[in-house]
């Protein structure tokens, strides 16, 4: 693991080298190399999909884990999505002249090595590999056992695609799944210089734990809608539905829904109704069953603490404005929080005091995402404030330097 | 100390609520305070140089704790400085319209809670405050135990000028050094979003190891700069002087001076001279002394790893710019590299190549710093490449976040 840590960190300072010109070509001869190599892809994947089945894996699990032909498809557009983004490497900003002629400004530099932790979806190998490149990046890629197959032919063609330009140790793919091999990596900070654990709550626990560089942790998404009492009724109940049912995996659905008391006799029953037809399980407190004909099972502390991952919702009753930013302040994982209120002053309050990586004011939370808030493909989403908050895309795998242009200046 | 962080996040909370006329008031508090209070001060200043001079602290350090009447005055005009910065909390930008009517922007925010462990300049406890009240974040401000008997009456002042506006808990000084707080502190992760070490080796080591929330390291500085062979000799020999001697003993001076081989005959002995007028010491390799007529100290490897903090320079030779890179990849501390040379393309070379928080062409290193790169006053200097790279103002002091205005937009 030394050895391939410092293979990434000597690539990395080969990136430095490269222009949008040259990283273009490179993006270029991936996408036909992916083509070229589609069915030998879809072959592997099949491998994965076959032990999955034998492993008894769940359907969510499998389904995550296969790579269809346009599944396959959809990738490689994405390479080319990717290519096509601005490069903002090397970028200047923020440039000034100083009393002393100083032209002092600041430049987007590469962060170095970055270590990738994270699940099966084999589709991510490639997407972070292409973030990497366009980042220029050296990108240490640590996928499931589960996706084995499929993930190291996605590493082998990356590297024969990269070879005629650049070291191949740039995008690096580990495909087995030993714990001493992680263990190892997250102790080289020397070489790596953050780490990005993508995945369930076990993961990014260790990941804390264990690593000795900066983590950017992609954590889970506790969010909430807040419905108060001048939400528009029927744009409430529109959203609500589409943030907890459009898709019920991710991270930036609801798990609680907030509703001002004032506003139950208008909108409770029909909440109900209209989550009922979405086949979605409600968690209700005390309030929201006194507004309500049918009895739903009761909300429970563990409620307001639990990211469902699925078509189930808790549904808390507040006095006010206040306690529905104590309840978020309290069990929110700073992701994605909303609220839908026709009333300005009350949304620039809620905006002023809910801390998260994206506040929505009468829109869906499940616009927290790279591609809908235009930074394009992104890494996944960071809970972690520093660096990153949000979307971690191109820009967010960046730093930014100092560059001070001068001829002779000292300092007295 | 548990009690003391639950304290900092609720203060950080209500300095949510805080506009920029509040946030005036409470620096023009702070400054009536402190202008009010200067001869308790300065009195209690003295007990440390006292205490100082008891317990033998070498000069420089009895320096950087003493506040004379004129430096006291310095501190008060640094608060008005701060005051008087824009105030970017709660700023957007990068906004756009999408195809769906969602305006989407990003917005500037504090980052909760910071903890900042630092050595004995009490100025330091003003400086911090105003800039984390400007950026509206909660401070835990750890002195060092010289100087103590500052650090407290600084921090009664501060809390004094808070409380008539918000929680004093906004603003904390620990006067005392115990370790087992300051452990106990690095461990609060749930109210301390970020740790900030500003002092010596061990120290930032320390907090390196025992830290469970993000850390941002202002580390040694361990600067180059490389005459190249086609440098103007007399502006580079009053660089290398100024970037060496102007200040010793701070982070942003070099330590070692990088000379291509061509321009030895012609810059050896005068940079020699020059720097014997300054009173440096030089240690030199082999190529440079064979370019002298005098006899001077053979540099060593562990010259090249030596921050000396001191008027002492080591002096290498290189055969071309690759190996002066190289040089500096493997030596310097991501703080401050220079390049002196007439060739522009060389300095886009080396700029792409070297990889510090402030690459300086023709100019000297000792304007890394804050107040020359126009960010007012700093923290420190991160040479931590994640979030913060170089001086840490405000800005750095703040992260982004996203916010999302609809009118009811649902994702298909």
């Amino acid at each position: 693991m030394k050895k391939l840590a410092k293979n990434a960190k000597k690539a990395s300072k080969e990136l430095l080298r490269l222009d949008s010109k040259m990283k273009n070509q490179i993006f270029d001869e991936l996408i036909h190399h992916l083509e070229k190599r589609k069915k030998d892809v879809l072959e592997e994947n099949k491998k994965d999909l076959e032990n999955a089945f034998n492993n008894d894996l769940n359907s969510a699990m499998v389904d995550r884990l296969k790579l269809t032909d346009e599944r396959f498809d959809q990738m490689v557009a994405g390479v080319e999505a990717i290519k096509n983004q601005p490069d903002m490497v090397g970028e200047f900003y923020g440039e000034f002249t100083n009393d002393l002629g100083l032209k002092i400004k600041r430049q987007r530099v590469p962060l170095g090595v970055i270590l990738m932790i994270f699940e099966s979806r084999p589709n991510v190998v490639i997407d972070c590999a292409a973030l990497a490149l366009k980042s220029s990046n050296s990108i240490i890629l640590k996928g499931g056992k589960e996706a084995k197959h499929s993930n190291e032919i996605l590493g082998e063609i990356i590297q024969d695609s990269l070879q005629k330009f650049i070291s191949p140790e740039a995008v690096q793919v580990l495909a087995s799944d030993s714990r001493e091999q992680v263990e190892e990596l997250l102790s080289l900070k020397d070489d790596i210089d953050v780490v990005i654990p993508r995945g369930g709550h076990g993961l990014i626990n260790y990941v804390y734990e264990t690593a000795k560089m900066p983590v950017i942790a992609h954590y889970q998404g506790l969010c909430h809608m807040y419905l108060d009492k001048e939400a528009d009724v029927d744009q409430a109940i529109n959203l609500a539905i589409n943030a907890k049912t459009q898709r019920t995996g991710v991270c930036n659905a609801i798990e609680t829904l907030i509703i001002h008391e004032d506003i139950l006799p208008k909108i409770a029953q029909k909440l109900v109704a209209k989550f009922d037809s979405k086949g979605t399980q409600l968690k209700v407190d005390k309030g929201f069953q006194g507004a309500i004909t049918q009895e739903l099972e009761n909300a429970t502390d563990e409620d307001w603490q639990t990211e469902y991952l699925d078509n189930v919702l808790s549904v808390k009753t507040v006095k006010n404005l206040d306690e529905a930013i104590e309840h978020i302040d309290q069990y929110g994982s700073h992701h994605s929080e909303c609220i839908v209120s026709t009333n300005e002053k009350t949304c620039a309050e809620f905006l002023k005091r809910v801390d998260a990586s994206c506040v929505m004011i009468n829109a869906s939370t499940r616009f927290n995402d790279g591609g809908q808030l235009g930074l394009g493909a992104e890494l996944g989403i960071s809970t972690t404030k520093l660096h990153a908050y949000g979307p971690m895309g191109v820009e967010q795998m960046t730093t930014s330097r100092y560059v001070v242009l001068g001829d002779g200046q000292i300092r007295e």
